[in-house]
């Protein structure tokens, strides 16, 4: 048995990706740059992905950058448009409960002489309009914020806070929605923002591309040169294939949504009641407006670790949070940003499920995960008492 | 008919390759970051590349970065021990006849302060070590030059390069393999290099991943900041598959490399007497010390692009330079560089072998480029003549 509840950190890629990328990984294999047969089909197929990307977020071919995933597009949106706004200021905004793709970035540019203010989330890891408001100013160039988080599943207010924002002058705002894609309805002109940042293999493409939607007009310094691709704001050969099958999976994405993301909220609700009803486990994060298929919990008296290896064991796969910093010993930082204590950031358990997901694996994960926490408890208190 | 002889600007991925990356794209699709089964295979996957990698060159595991393509390694590599060794001097030195990953990267760092010293080339586009020596001064910190120039196929005289820069303290040097990897040997140890930059897509791997050897010890900043991967020295969820083809490439290259290599160079010069037989058609390159595969010629009284045209029209995808220039109307600043002036360097033309390349293939373009060239000729004079 295997039970993968792990979404949140990779999906598997779908098999109509696959199949759609697989001409580019065989027959089509010429270089889009290259003026001769085999080069026109590579371009035609570069081109034809990016208009089927452009409209899944609803904006223009020209206005999507190709990179190699959800962190160097979040690279890209923040150090281009942080180098190329200087002469303006040198603030940049974000939040404390955002991905380390977006505060080690800001971190790296605090070196360069850009000033970095962190604002504090509320205990679901939502940032207040207000202390936003307040924390722009004259030399503030760029503010960014997820769309939802990838630890706590959260979805920010963030019409309220662009509203806020564009009640400054000229501040770039950019959007990570590397979670929130396959589940709530990008559209960037509605959004109304600069930069929206997604990475193919969060909604079943492939791992190694993502894209930057970078509004027309924006002015960012490339942070990768030499060729003309990317109209010059990303060099190096496409990777055509990869581009086709983020294609692929985000156009069913964006049609299967309104069924897929209903039926994984339900899905999710059942196990949150089984993994609640145990004592002593909270559900992090906000209680509804969150990623349908998320589901994040702290377990007092428990060591996330222990659970999810022994999950792992019994075919369960999930996570403590962030596959991205996993090995870190470190408490999750978007944890301790909430408000929670190390000791019950420790209790963590982060369960996300995908449109692959299906009924009978929830119910048995409704079973074997309250179990598991238990027993384990159990155990500790039994070593507990022997001391 | 279809025959590709652009094998410069990109190649087949290799079936071998495809089949060894076919599991990551359906089955092992875990994130190797996360610690359950799936994440642990896609994680054994991806340690076994690099190890594959590590060996192909002769290098660590723990020397070898993985990047989305030859373009981000060499940004990576200038960039990266750019920044991180800018206290100890802001001198960097490359040659004129460089890719535009590295020429383009020197220019963007020259905005930041940092002083660009471009060396010029021979008739053939080799950098003479003398010239380098004396480039070098205190305040230099790397020295970046290709192994292979990409245009005009000659090989540096790297061991002599390297040896005058040794000759001076702490200075890094980069080596620009992109070009010369499926062709030429590559041992990082015996050519005392600090950092050598591959692209999968070059030897047939897949487009979108490439490799930085970076030699234990080397300071460098890195360029994407993020997640804990690669050693904290490029953040973002790795392209498994694309290490997987890229190892399963590289290795066979390298295996095949004494048998393959003597035979292109042959059936490249049954083409090179063919299309040097017709007047006013001069090799370009160095005669004898040149990728095995490679032949590139200035035809005079030619207009390159309309050669390439008419032999695709007839089925023979060849260029007239670098894929990545194609679009400019600059003439090549590579054959610039070599002392072509502009009226000769615009009837270039670059034929490519490669590993599936026949001697059916070849002895065809063998007639059909030199008549291509010729009766594009007589066009233009009897145009020029009715004038």
């Amino acid at each position: 048995m295997s039970i993968y509840l792990d979404h949140a950190a990779t999906t598997p890629l779908r098999r109509e990706a696959l199949e759609q990328m697989l001409p580019l990984l065989t027959d089509d294999y010429g270089n889009p740059s290259s003026v001769h047969g085999p080069g026109r089909r590579a371009r035609a197929a570069l081109d034809e992905s990016r208009e089927r990307v452009a409209t899944a977020l609803n904006s223009e071919p020209r206005e999507i950058v190709f990179t190699s995933g959800g962190t160097e597009a979040i690279n890209l949106a923040i150090k281009g448009t942080a180098w190329a706004g200087k002469a303006r200021g040198n603030r940049l905004v974000t939040s404390a409960a955002e991905h380390h793709a977006v505060l080690h970035t800001m971190r790296h540019l605090e070196k360069f002489g850009f000033e970095i203010v962190t604002l504090p989330v509320d205990r679901y890891g939502r940032v207040d309009p207000d202390q936003l408001d307040a924390a722009i100013n004259d030399r503030t160039i760029l503010v960014s914020l997820m769309l939802a988080n990838n630890e706590v599943g959260t979805i920010q207010p963030m019409a309220d806070l662009v509203r806020r924002v564009r009640g400054h002058r000229a501040v770039a705002i950019h959007v990570d929605a590397v979670q929130a894609a396959p589940y709530i309805a990008i559209d960037v002109r509605e959004l109304d923002v600069d930069m929206l940042s997604i990475a193919a293999h969060k909604f079943e493409g492939p791992k190694g591309v993502g894209a930057l939607y970078l509004r027309h007009g924006t002015i960012l310094l490339p942070q990768i040169q030499g060729g003309t691709q990317e109209r010059y704001r990303r060099a190096g050969t496409e990777n055509v294939a990869g581009a086709v099958g983020m294609a692929a999976a985000l156009e069913l994405s964006v049609a299967e949504r309104s069924l897929v993301a209903p039926r994984l909220a339900r899905l999710r609700d059942r196990l949150r009641d089984a993994v609640l009803a145990l004592p002593n486990v909270e559900l992090t994060g906000h209680p509804r407006k969150r990623l349908p298929g998320h589901l994040s919990v702290v377990a007092r008296e428990s060591d996330g670790a222990a659970v999810v290896m022994n999950l792992d064991l019994a075919g369960i796969a999930c996570s403590t949070g962030s596959a991205c910093t996993t090995g870190s010993t470190e408490p999750s930082h978007v944890l301790t940003a909430l408000g929670y204590p190390e000791e019950e950031a420790r209790g963590s358990i982060r369960l996300t499920l995908g449109r692959t997901t299906f009924e009978g694996e929830v119910e048995h994960a409704a079973d074997l995960i309250p179990q598991t926490i238990a027993r384990l408890r159990n155990a500790t208190a039994m070593v507990a008492t022997e001391i």
